[in-house]
């Protein structure tokens, strides 16, 4: 339990800026999800800005909120405070646009998940958790953003139903909680958890995949 | 405040492994209410493990995070995380059983919140809250899954309509408070607090008691 | 991070009683408000109480976790705690009296926006906070017992549409956060944001100011 280092998000310092830049593309495009509900909910700007933040940094807050990271390092950067305000602005005056890229959309989006995933487990794993709660918070840190996102809407969270979501963020996490503990260096298991998320996610939005659902008439 | 001296879940050290059972039959029937929730909901086969562990653990992980309790003792054993797994998918194949099964459910249901009450408080009061606190956080650890299963599936919480459910988990969690103010041993307090609210419980069902409800029509 | 001095409420140790009753009333205020959509939605008592507390309790709790000052000072101090079931008891019985007053609250619940967002503010920086996300904390302490309280309540938060209401928040807590890095004594920041939030506010009401919606139809 390190609570006096504080970490800046893993990406960071162990692979340094490219990971950063990864992280912040990540965020902005979860931010425009966000933020895309609201527009499509007849929220206010705020209301835009709002559910674009908590889209953006929520998957984050939760984590670290959960393995005592407080506060979370978002909230000691000021780059992860401007990149979801400024996508949420960007969206509230081209929503039409954006909402008509929804290919480009939704590679970022499970760019910014596959990235997420494998972030969230390894921050996990330095606070001392074990392998298997390490690649649940991976997993929650990829789709907790979404699902706040749906309950500040008023709507059952997406992930919930229809094309497979969780499962590649949970894979993703996987592989990259067995790298770090097979001793793999950051980086590969970073790229390698990634990429089976980000190509799982992308197989499984191009083939229609989906969660099974429960058979039969659900009694009462 | 004692961070350090990371406490297993109550029950764990002070009452063997008797409480542990009940506990893990507490969360695996909690979990097995939130994924009946989940196919009533139409959710996937993802969904219905979400709303399991959301239902099963959010009570207790609302608790450790509010009291400083983090990471959550649930994310340090890897029973409480094989617990709900397993009650979610047995309710994905044999919802329809399950869901004939309620007065099994119930029964198992009002058991899990009589030890929840109960665990919750004396981890409270284990972590230096005053007694009113600890009896809060006690009812809050026994019906914070329920919320978050009813949040999560999109529906306001029955939690506040319908049958007594909170007070007898605030009764429970007063009378292991007090208790333990007493000086009473931990056995006698935890016997004593889950079996008022078991009690009070199953009486409620029984004979349809219910909370008071607002007199005359809302104003707008 | 002082973890270990666990601060009471900003108001208090800084600025004296006065400002102690004043974050007294901005919590009855918004457990009054709570409490009447509890009404509305037809819940039970219980439901009043849970609603009443949430919203008086949730924006600081919130912003309690956040920082890393857990457990919430509203849990060391039992007049938090009665504060918010007294006032839900209240609008329990009166509530058709209370739902008539309508101006009173909105007049209240203004002050205890201004007076939240400013001693959010001035706590996060106490717990080490740059200004920019202090300031965000602060405007999250105000509308977070709001949005929480909609959560539950089944329905989007208000504060996402209709007349302004987060932007006076952000704005009062802004100007307490200037104040504190200008080095201008505590009472004369205090005072200066809650003013600010104050005013914009009443006058955002009285003239039916809003946040600016999204322009053309939402695409999808």
């Amino acid at each position: 339990m390190r609570r006096a280092a504080r970490v800046r998000p893993v990406a960071t310092p162990s692979a340094g800026s490219i990971l950063v830049v990864l992280d912040l593309v990540g965020i902005a495009v979860f931010a425009i999800s966000g933020a895309l509900v609201a527009v499509r909910k007849e929220l206010d700007l705020f209301g835009v800005l709002v559910l674009a933040g908590a889209t953006g940094l929520g998957g984050g807050f939760l984590r670290d909120v959960l393995i005592g990271a407080t506060p979370p390092a978002a909230l000691d950067d000021w780059r992860y405070l401007l990149v979801p305000t400024a996508a949420g602005l960007v969206t509230f005056v081209y929503h039409p646009t954006l909402g008509r890229m929804e290919r480009l959309v939704t590679f970022f989006d499970a760019a910014g998940l596959a990235l997420f995933c494998v972030a969230g487990a390894l921050k996990a794993l330095d606070y001392g958790l074990s392998p298997l709660p390490a690649a649940l918070m991976g997993m929650t840190t990829g789709i907790g953003g979404g699902i706040l996102r749906d309950v500040l809407a008023g709507r059952v969270p997406v992930v919930f139903r229809g094309e497979l979501y969780a499962t590649p963020a949970l894979a993703g996490a996987g592989v990259a909680v067995v790298a770090h503990e097979l001793g793999v260096t950051a980086l590969v298991g970073t790229v390698g958890g990634a990429a089976v998320c980000l190509v799982w996610r992308l197989l499984a939005v191009r083939r229609g995949w989906q969660a099974p659902m429960p058979s039969g008439p659900a009694s009462v």
